[in-house]
């Protein structure tokens, strides 16, 4: 299933993507895409409903965030071989964990939101994966159990703020729209090999990603598996993978940045298609 | 006002200290303490209560963290002079920001437990800002205006995971029970000046950490302002804003950590005391 929520901000309503592409409304079989309904039980629950009963939903001219309820959104650093090294750093031996701030999380299509004065605000392509039931020092074999399914993500960063302000990554990740996530949530029986799908990101229809899943350093069993010994995670937290590279501040001669009227298109086999147009700080815009 | 939430873990009701140090029920009054109750206004509405009518909560056995809610638990990093330098680190020429996960949040009391295998756990006693009103891009003349209230926060740090398994802190910082919060949220209005409390903490009986919020190198409004430049700053999130010296890792000849049976008392004038029994790796005590 591919589940999405459409609507003006804060009024989304859960809906789900038939195999003909039409958007139709599951605000009458819950209240919403929530950890209710990333559980087991909860997605095999709607697995049950006969799809073509469900209304179409007539405007779908806003996507938001696929599910609500994301507690923590954990994003691996470094985890593509050639993105270490086009950042200039070592591949890691072990994840690199950082984290950003969930008030930075939009839906897929919304303004793209610079920081006052932001001059290096950059792209990354990145496999989400979503967790639907408490994982908790799980092993790799059983680490898939917990994933609900997956999403696509920019993983914005401002690189001023990430690597020359002194302290953890996290300063340069956590601007407000700079986690953009969806269109959907596809569940993960749809995904059968997380580690062979392609990932792509355009700037103004020129394409600067352009990877896949099967150069990750570390997978997404081991991922799961890893970052929970250092945390617990819950129904609706979210790991962001890490991208392949292509990122602004590694491309030569000179890196390139952002700026204020800028398209950016993101994708993922599979997953859907992200667009955000790029503006200099508004906070009418958020 | 200082204000609590008292009940076993999931079914904590909102309450209240009087002043004669009495536990009284918010329950016919509020659902929870949570966001709405921390603005201005929801303040402002519990403050008009004619105290003596609530109810006396007969059973205070234990006691949650003081409000629901949390989004984001920001850390600063080296903020105590005296500490970067223990630490072995330069002093910060501007704030350094790290994140707790919120999965890591307990009551004051509740058990500490440690990782699996884990070696180096140890202890920080800070003073915790909550944050009332949506801060983005604050001065640091209107930061307080956004701060609710305050409170006790020990940041349990494995200095193995954040120090020696490559990335950032946040490895180390955000395992369960490693965010205590408590006994209290006490309001702005009864802390007149953050810069003047004195923060203890100790091991076994054994005064460790013996510090002032006066030495911090960067003040509350500073890091209320500074930090929603980085990301917008919601109500119910939290800043922990840094520990004076006397941390484990630090102590000399010797660094010391914590071990299964130690107690961990935590206290900020003012502003109450945590007492936490440290356990060995056991999810039954979660």
């Amino acid at each position: 299933m591919k589940l999405l929520r459409v609507g003006a901000k804060g009024q989304e309503c859960p809906a789900l993507l038939d195999s003909q592409g039409v958007v139709r409304s599951l605000a009458n079989i819950v209240r919403d895409i929530d950890a209710s309904v990333l559980s087991q039980e909860g997605l095999a629950s709607l697995r049950k409903i006969n799809v073509a009963d469900l209304p179409v939903v007539a405007d779908v001219s806003r996507i938001g965030t696929p599910w609500v309820g994301c507690g923590k959104f954990i994003c691996i650093g470094l985890n593509y071989a050639d993105h270490a090294r086009e950042a200039g750093m070592p591949i890691p031996t072990e994840p690199i964990l950082f984290t950003k701030a969930i008030s930075a999380i939009t839906g897929p299509n919304d303004p793209l939101v610079m920081p006052q004065g932001s001059v290096k605000t950059d792209w990354e392509v990145e496999l989400g994966v979503v967790i639907g039931t408490r994982a908790r020092y799980v092993s790799q074999a059983q680490a898939l159990e917990h994933v609900a399914g997956y999403c696509v993500v920019n993983d914005v960063s401002e690189r001023e703020y990430q690597l020359e302000r002194g302290g953890t990554w996290d300063k340069g990740k956590g601007c407000d729209t700079f986690g953009p996530i969806g269109p959907w949530l596809v569940t993960a029986d749809e995904v059968p090999d997380p580690r062979k799908l392609t990932l792509q990101l355009a700037v103004n229809g020129v394409l600067l990603q352009n990877g896949s899943t099967e150069t990750m350093v570390f997978g997404v069993a081991e991922l799961v598996s890893y970052v929970s010994r250092f945390m617990t995670l819950e129904p609706g937290d979210i790991i962001s993978t890490g991208t392949p590279p292509g990122v602004g501040m590694g491309l030569k001669p000179l890196p390139q940045f952002l700026k204020a009227g800028d398209e950016v298109r993101v994708s993922i086999e599979g997953l859907g298609e992200q667009c955000q147009r790029v503006y200099a700080w508004d906070a009418a815009l958020l």
